[in-house]
């Protein structure tokens, strides 16, 4: 029944992956053996490696699945018009970004594991610069925006470092409340802001206020 | 003869730490041994475990004297009037920071490895903040920027983030050439632009000009 082992194989590199996002998040990537990922799968360490031949190709593969919700969403910033639709784009960026917290914890160490790492993180950097470029496109184009700014480029980097530090510098602020679920979301709120606060000097007052406003709202 | 044991007590602890920042800065915090330490200073791990018992001492005591000579450079912001001095401030202070570059780079695993390293890492991010306060006061005193300025605290968080991560984030875009020379000045450069061009929305236009015209001619 090769079909049968076939879906057993797939869910047991599921549940490994899950248990290695898992443990990441938690303990930071360095951090966490193989043999680690293996007892939280509750796996032997040879069944582990059967799936992943390395820590590396284990952390690849992560970030392959990250990838693959990732970039869709990264696309979709064409589409706001305004605010709330940015508000909106942004803050579930966050949330992915979120959910695989580990990679933005340890990004100088995990690029120098592997080239192949190095290259795929590198590029989701670029393509977030390149989503960042369609949503300033997409407000300009609603009229949220005005439609000469100077200085883009500047301000694309800086969303661009917001999205990938963004969620390490809450956690050097209060480490010990990182993963608390409440705290965390705030975070993320905290980021989706700071992100769109670059913009805010285009804006047109109107949309500023309401940014201003939406913040105020969901950090109360 | 203690006062000349004193003095040579100080040289071996003053080339201990020389030895570990610069193989800190090299590898990175958490892939430097003691040991290593000890092999690049020229003295046996027993000589220097006699001056640091643990590296998270090591650590600390660099971290001490970062501080000794970044606090009073911090504190030089408010003297800052106009673009000029701005960009000297914040040039200064990337140049501090970039020999202390590990710390940028390992920021949240440094912080987990000992709760005073935490405190003094923390404490710092607090400066920076305080410091980056003064710098608009001063701007704003001389003219430079608006004295009306939305959203100061976001602007300020955003300063601050840059100030910590920027180094780490180019060495994540290029890093083979984080610690060749030429390239390290220039993101150096890169960085403090950023910093500033926050405030640049703020900047009366001459000023702004200036700004990107002081950028466009270190960049060249």
């Amino acid at each position: 029944m090769p079909a049968k082992n076939s879906r057993k194989t797939l869910a047991t590199r599921e549940r490994i992956l899950e248990a290695a996002l898992a443990l990441y998040n938690l303990h930071g990537e360095p951090n966490v053996s193989t043999k680690a990922v293996a007892a939280e799968a509750g796996l032997s360490p040879g069944n582990l490696h059967y799936h992943f031949a390395s820590k590396s190709e284990l952390t690849l593969a992560l970030l392959q699945r990250y990838e693959a919700g990732l970039l869709p969403l990264l696309a979709t910033a064409a589409e706001a018009r305004n605010v709330e639709d940015a508000w909106l784009f942004v803050h579930m960026l966050f949330e992915q970004m979120g959910r695989q917290r580990f990679l933005y914890r340890n990004l100088n160490d995990l690029l120098a594991g592997s080239r192949e790492i190095e290259a795929r993180l590198q590029a989701l950097i670029e393509a977030k610069g390149q989503s960042m470029a369609l949503l300033i496109a997409g407000l300009q184009h609603g009229g949220t925006m005005e439609g000469d700014m100077h200085a883009a480029g500047t301000a694309l980097n800086i969303m661009v470092m917001l999205l990938c530090y963004w969620l390490g510098f809450e956690e050097v602020r209060d480490p010990r409340r990182a993963l608390d679920p409440d705290a965390a979301a705030k975070a993320l709120r905290r980021g989706a802001f700071h992100v769109l606060a670059v913009l805010s000097p285009w804006m047109e007052p109107a949309s500023r206020d309401h940014l201003r406003a939406l913040s105020a709202q969901y950090d109360s």
